[in-house]
């Protein structure tokens, strides 16, 4: 595949988010509102009508999805239709990631109704979703290394409640081309969720260190 | 929190299924179209002006979310809500998971845009998600058996692609309240991922074997 990368300024960056973020998050709430929505037949046509009708204006012009945009000024890649993070992809809570001087990363979100597995928990696989991406984020150095999932091992401690939730995630120790990564998902009474990832760094790209 | 359990018949289920499924199919679409969009911003306007009345339309009335609902025939939970398999949930690819007669389970499902991770292939934790999903239902009976997933083990051997994939989870053995279960992420040549779970009974179920 031929994938190229596009760097976006942070005005145009800026501009793009006022514009689609909104769109985004109104379609969370629809997610949300679709899941429990008892309506009659004749309500869910019309609001089929008005989906159909974003869903030709929204279509009129589309990114190939072929060019990764990276931020112009940090080098990192926006990562907007990412499932985890992605402030353009309704699926992802979404996690916005901070990253510490000393390496650090850590992230507060809040899961709903969307992400629930047993009545009032969140699903197991999206605590390993969130705890996956957050590892592989500290691993990468927020992305910036080709560096890949070998494995992760997660421990669920006790069921994670819906609602607001902290992770947190550190780099253990590297090496050669392996780097060991550790996370948590925490709610107001402490950790939740354990994980521990190994990331490998592929052969065509361990050179360059 | 209170949660009852509420039986629905196959005939009730299938109306309502003929009914949101085509919305919940819907919203996948506008959630794929949603990441893409290079519309300008009059155009995003007119599309969230549609939002919202689907929104307002579908809002009218809402199931408390409270009770879990079972069929009638086969005592398993309908799971509509399910971020991995609700039919009614738009962040669901859905899998639709096939129970055989020995205990194993499997499901073949499409994995598009809105769960890639690097370019071209499947988010880690997506792969994740999938195989913590199909785990459980085969440790507990296609989710008939208070089972909590206590460790999940993923080994990445390969990048998934994006496209069509196919998962099979089997249970390969017990011990007291833990239930050991084994699966497989694969594309067409063969398996991308493997998976390992314990999962455990809990103290209050123990005494009903």
């Amino acid at each position: 595949m031929d994938f190229t990368f596009e760097a976006i300024s942070a005005e145009e960056y800026d501009r793009q988010r006022a514009s689609y973020e909104p769109l985004t998050d109104a379609l969370r709430r629809l997610i949300d509102v679709g899941i429990h929505t008892e309506v009659d037949d004749a309500t869910v046509q019309q609001a089929l009508t008005h989906l159909a009708a974003a869903e030709e204006l929204l279509g009129r012009q589309q990114r190939s999805g072929r060019s990764t945009l990276r931020h112009a000024d940090t080098g990192r890649p926006v990562a907007w239709a990412n499932p985890a993070v992605g402030l353009r992809n309704a699926i992802a809570p979404p996690m916005r990631i901070e990253h510490e001087p000393d390496g650090t990363c850590w992230s507060e979100f809040t899961l709903g109704p969307a992400y629930e597995g047993p009545p009032g928990w969140v699903h197991g696989g999206i605590a390993a979703l969130v705890l996956d991406h957050l590892l592989g984020e500290v691993a990468s150095d927020g992305l910036t290394q080709p560096r890949f999932t070998g494995t992760i091992s997660l421990r669920y401690l006790r069921g994670t409640p819906l609602g607001p939730l902290r992770a947190e995630a550190f780099v253990e120790r590297s090496e050669g081309a392996k780097t060991f990564a550790r996370g948590y998902l925490m709610d107001a009474d402490g950790v939740t969720v354990e994980a521990d990832g190994v990331f490998i760094t592929p052969a065509w790209a361990r050179d360059a260190g």
